[in-house]
């Protein structure tokens, strides 16, 4: 063995993981491999709500009918066609795309918060996000030096006054604003949703400190209840907000359709950024998503997602209220695909995992969902993925152990 | 409109474009949009050789009978069963996979080159090339600060004894070498094809003086004479060879299918990299590239693109000896999709570019590709793309130029 097999290798290893940390949530799913273990850890939609009937005959045809341009090479910003059908789709859903706006394809929303990061985050910039907010989110600023800042979330959202506070402090102080990430609707992990009042707030704290808005939203178009919730972006009067949405949960995430909705100038430079990295999104991809809008699946799947999911998450909640011990409490979510937990003062849900795991159940501890820290007792909870037998019998099975921990 | 969209915009963008070069192809082909120009400027394979009947039906066949995986989030290292097909598809092809290797599936092998940029190329790092070599990996290196050292190439590929002392010269001066990037056969844009001799003796430089080699091998699959081609990966006997390719030449690019084989401590720092970027490539293309390469339409798709490229290529050479003029040279290449060609001394094609549009016919200046500086003179032309007709008109315009500005 060479140098590089060996020595050399683990150096460049350790070396790269220190700033790219392996997602925890994909480490703690190995955990799980190969054992009879009930996992409510992934965040994978039910494939019941995949139309592959509809979406194999779509495939077949746009390859037969349209093969020179579905199976070429394609624009970086996406299929031109695709670009003008998502945007008519958006417009159809409440979200507002004026005339100097721009859209680019993306592969999944993870490339789209990624070339976010790439192109708009230096070194020392200051992020603010929700305590707790999304932990791959937090990964991408973290890679391009971003420091964090957060506000804490109630039932109706982030705490816009306490990220005025905040940001105040902050601009006081001197430290370079850059932006404010927000996943307004079905939050991930805290599954709450932000009042209409308070999407206002931030937009004029956004307005009167000069920040970008990256409006996360992968949840708005299937929430189980009626809720008013208007985008960010549709409020926003000033171009300073960047949407990012997503086929995942509205038809099927195997596609990796993601897109970025911004002032054209943003729209640019994250044009410019995915030049390097991948070129362009699978072409097939984009053809098949841009039928399949046509054809109203997503509307099918949005109906069916809404139905299972409701079922699952209420039958979660009902064996949570049976199960949980007291002094434990949990999010109502509208939408989405978890539920989020607060085990009794003083359990450490990452301590707590590897037990859990033994006893046949896994969730993500919540703690490395905030970006300062704390969350110690908190748990994110998939519904989406598990059969209804597996939730009822899964959440047992942690609400024994919970009770065992907490002496109650 | 707010600072955000003005003046801050500007600086936004103006601040990320220093860093970040336009890619000089893709700024070209839009001089001629909207004109009849023919254009030997793009790099697309000709859609005549996509199998579309076929993977219409493997498309459609996938999604229904195995649409709860193919529609599915998968894995970031790529899908596990295709990851296996493609591992017997390259020992298949003469690519040597040893037990330590591994293989990661990513959005074309752009992405792949992106990633080892991220994953192992830091400020100041040595990156060895050939010269002229290709644009977009010299645009990843150069992102993440990469200082080029190049060897000149003659029709037997890279010139490994220049490259030797300007290695050693290099490491006498103390600058940290990281790795040598080469396309070995069907170079791009070079069109020559590296004797076995040399690749040899790169091999052993790169043993000495320790470093890493990136092989890119977008084209060897389909070379349209008997050549004794074999990998460096193949002929490495210290784990030190990353593999990248692609099925953009030898299926379709639309489906954007590409992979890294390596040591697998390379390939997990890949993957890592890979998490942040777009956490996994198209389920639905891994699961369409698996059939098609289990159903042999890869080999049916290079057994077309060696005749259809052949004779192109051929049309081409006849086309340029009949109207280049005395004092231009240009190689004859045995694969790929290009000829490179040097005009007469004196003749700079990008101050041509803009008058050869003029006359409807369009190529990309060499200049670009030397990462040193040089190469003037030159220019790449494809001949994959356009038809047998515009190939020889395209190339009587063009030879038509050059003999009025070379005044012969």
């Amino acid at each position: 063995m060479s140098g590089l097999g060996g020595e050399e290798a683990r150096k460049f290893v350790a070396k790269r993981v220190q700033g790219i940390r392996a997602s925890e949530i994909r480490e703690l799913l190995k955990l799980t491999e190969g054992r009879d273990v009930i996992s409510f850890a992934g965040g994978l939609p039910d494939p019941e709500t995949f139309p592959k009937e509809e979406l194999a005959e779509v495939a077949r045809e746009v390859i037969l009918q349209r093969g020179e341009q579905a199976l070429q090479y394609s624009p970086t910003k996406g299929v031109t066609e695709f670009r003008r059908v998502l945007q008519g789709f958006l417009r159809d859903n409440n979200v507002k795309v004026t005339v100097d706006d721009d859209v680019i394809v993306t592969t999944g929303s993870q490339e789209a918060l990624y070339l976010v990061g790439k192109s708009l985050v230096d070194p020392g910039d200051v992020v603010f996000t929700e305590s707790p907010t999304y932990l791959a989110a937090l990964n991408v600023f973290r890679q391009f030096g971003a420091r964090f800042i957060s506000a804490p979330i109630d039932e109706d959202g982030m705490k816009t006054e306490i990220l005025e506070e905040r940001v105040k402090k902050a601009a006081a102080e001197g430290l370079r604003l850059k932006l404010i990430y927000t996943i307004p609707t079905s939050q991930n992990p805290g599954g709450v949703t932000m009042s209409l009042e308070r999407r206002k707030h931030l937009l004029e704290i956004a307005e009167r400190y000069d920040l970008l808005v990256v409006e996360d939203d992968p949840y708005s178009f299937f929430t189980f209840e009626p809720v008013d919730v208007v985008p960010l972006k549709t409020l926003d009067k000033s171009g300073r907000v960047i949407y990012l949405g997503s086929l995942s949960k509205i038809l099927a995430p195997g596609l990796r359709i993601g897109w970025a909705l911004g002032p054209s100038w943003a729209i640019t430079t994250l044009e410019l950024a995915k030049q390097a990295v991948d070129l362009h999104s699978s072409t097939l991809s984009q053809y098949v998503a841009m039928e399949a809008i046509r054809r109203g699946l997503v509307e099918k799947t949005v109906g069916k997602a809404r139905r299972i999911y409701k079922a699952k998450r209420d039958m979660m909640l009902e064996a949570m209220e049976e199960y949980f011990p007291e002094g434990s409490s949990w999010t109502r979510p509208v939408g989405g695909l978890f539920i989020f937990a607060y085990a009794p003062e003083g359990i450490d849900t990452k301590a707590l995992l590897p037990e859990a795991v033994e006893r046949g159940v896994a969730y993500v501890p919540g703690a490395s969902f905030f970006p300062e820290g704390g969350g110690e007792n908190t748990m994110r909870l998939n519904f989406s993925y598990p059969t209804p037998v597996q939730i009822r019998e899964g959440i047992r099975r942690l609400g024994l152990l919970l009770k065992e921990k907490a002496g109650r």
